[in-house]
């Protein structure tokens, strides 16, 4: 199958089964149109923090205009089966299905705004059989993209006053696994990204210069670096770490001197391999002493907000962070466990009633009622995130 | 923008600037048509294993099958500028990106086999240029589904006969994060998923019943579980934790004897909290002394296989483990770590020149040459899986 088709028809079906077996029963019994409020919230913050950026709203909302059931769809769902054989789904329900438009209210939290789990991200108003359908997808695409911006927030905060690139689409999760991280690593406060469809489909500014590969294709890394230079010249980083780190840089210099006699400025190395630290400063001395004291220390390789904040603090000069892996599968904890509850539904006199979900475990016992967040602004301490209230 | 929209120009851009920057620059050098060999690999078995299952192949050629630049994907390209402010890219260049076509030679492990890391999983022979570009989108797709294949063969393994299904997708890494997960964990031999978009897509048997949303809807459990019952007899596992989980299965017993007095058979219960062993245990006795032995007791809740391992040590009677966040993003080691090097190229007399990647980490030095898979069967052991030699 051609990824290019995989999200042409619709995207009803991206769900999982129960969503739609409950939907079914909620039809039998006459219960589909039935106004309910779900929560979407994320029980505790990620990586240990006590904040999350909120991120994926507007892909979730793009996603809702054009939702619905196209005949595929309802076809492959007439074709499914329970434990006698029969039919799983009615015709009826099916029908129901087809005709189905989305007309729910949802609220939320603007993205890139700081949240206090587990104050909801977003809400969603309206007849129950949608609000249930829609529990799978608005999961899929918020929790993901909140947790990665969050992550970034941790790396940009961790980098300081230095720029960090998104390098992660290679080792990111699937197709889109791979654009929605840059999206939300760019939420987050990533300067850039080296996802060349990310920076056209969202507008992301774009880094990248050559990989060991290039240094490969040649006889030796000198005549690499000045192939590169004589076929790129506007756009120079040389990656020095292929053969020897410090013999690269020296030739990185060489190059660098090459490039400025056709007036050409070279923008810096990338270290990607080894002790980051003490190469990083051996790089920045010989930069300093060949004429480069403007030429960028660039590092990658298994880079997180843990590292970055050893690495300044031992003293490494390096001023720009390429962060993929790590950032874009949230390495330490890959997933943000956000969950969608309902807090309310009306009864047959159209009067609201709160729904709480109990549990040993007081983390997963729901908050019942129709939320909304507010803000409060302590003047001692500025603005305070959080704080989740009956409306 | 809608998630629909994402995939239908191209593919084209789904890679890292730097590939593109060194397409131009091996343009500009009149290299782009050198033949090269490229070997995709993972340095290391994932989950402390010494062994992957090969994932992503199809999706993989699907994706090169249509691959090439559109005019809007060249239009962004030619904004792109260097750090003088001057364009990029030569507009030569980026007509020899709009007509280029794939025309490489790919060799790959079939999906499902176990490859012995860092035997290769594939090997792209072709046009320099056209085969740099690919790094990245084809380490994008395979990385991730052979991680999860593994993932979810693990799993597998350590629930021994019993069914496993994938649960996963409200937390996915995004839309086909969730779709490449589901599909890579049948692969690995999960037995269904709950997603049913990749049901449809990629043929998968898909399972699901319904969620606490669906109890909490009702005035009190018994209503709940007949409601369900009465609307979706065939399709009967009822989810008892939602308030207290030993009265839960005795209702669901309740239920299940008006079930099966309509003529319907309860399928199971599900447990998705607290001890599921004790809870098991005790579930297994009630459903035994109510004549339901055949009735499933199903477990989810932050599974995977040393959960399964553990529990199944204890003797606890659960005959369906539902596995979700912990499968699809394979929660304990989220990425591959997958890598894509240069083994030979030709000169300009066209002979092949083996190329190796040298570091001071062993496990990052490459295999240089064209290398060839083979499989060896050893009559004491049966097949072996590995080795890798110079074609």
């Amino acid at each position: 199958m051609n990824p290019l088709d995989l999200y042409r028809p619709s995207l009803g079906l991206l769900t999982d089964l129960y969503q739609l077996t409950m939907a079914a029963g909620y039809w039998a019994l006459g219960l589909h149109d039935r106004q309910a409020v779900f929560h979407l919230y994320a029980r505790k913050a990620p990586f240990g923090g006590s904040w999350a950026v909120a991120g994926g709203l507007e892909p979730a909302l793009g996603m809702l205009e054009g939702w619905g059931f196209d005949t595929d769809d309802v076809d492959y769902l007439a074709e499914l089966t329970g434990n006698d054989g029969e039919p799983l789904f009615a015709s009826g329900f099916l029908r129901y299905l087809s005709d189905l438009r989305f007309s729910c209210d949802v609220d939320a939290v603007p993205e890139g705004s700081l949240v206090a789990p587990p104050a909801p991200l977003l809400r969603v108003r309206g007849p129950l059989l949608q609000a249930q359908i829609l529990e799978t997808p608005l999961l899929t695409v918020l929790n993901f993209q909140t947790l990665i911006a969050t992550k970034a927030a941790r790396v940009v905060l961790a980098a300081g006053d230095d720029h960090v690139l998104e390098f992660g689409l290679r080792r990111a999760q699937g197709i889109d696994g791979g654009l929605s991280a840059s999206r939300a690593a760019y939420l987050g406060g990533a300067t850039a990204t080296s996802n060349v469809l990310a920076g056209r489909l969202f507008g992301i500014p774009v880094k990248g210069t050559h990989a060991h590969s290039w240094i490969m294709v040649f006889e030796d890394e000198p005549e690499a670096f000045a192939s590169y230079a004589s076929a790129m010249p506007n756009n120079c980083v040389f990656l020095v770490d292929t053969y020897s780190t410090v013999e690269g840089v020296h030739r990185a210099v060489a190059a660098g001197k090459a490039l400025r006699a056709q007036g050409h400025e070279m923008v810096g190395i990338r270290l990607d391999s080894g002790d980051l630290c003490a190469l990083s400063k051996e790089a920045r001395r010989i930069l300093d002493a060949g004429g480069f004291p403007d030429a960028a220390v660039v590092a990658s390789n298994d880079l997180d907000e843990h590292r970055i904040v050893a690495l300044k603090a031992a003293g490494a000069p390096i001023g720009v962070w390429g962060v993929g892996t790590r950032l874009v599968t949230a390495h330490d904890q890959p997933s943000l466990g956000g969950v969608y509850k309902l807090g309310a539904i009306q009864d047959e006199a159209g009067t609201w009633q709160p729904r709480v979900k109990l549990s040993e475990n007081i983390a997963k016992v729901s908050i019942p009622g129709c939320l909304q967040v507010r803000r409060r602004v302590d003047p001692r301490h500025g603005t305070v995130p959080g704080g989740h209230h009956l409306g």
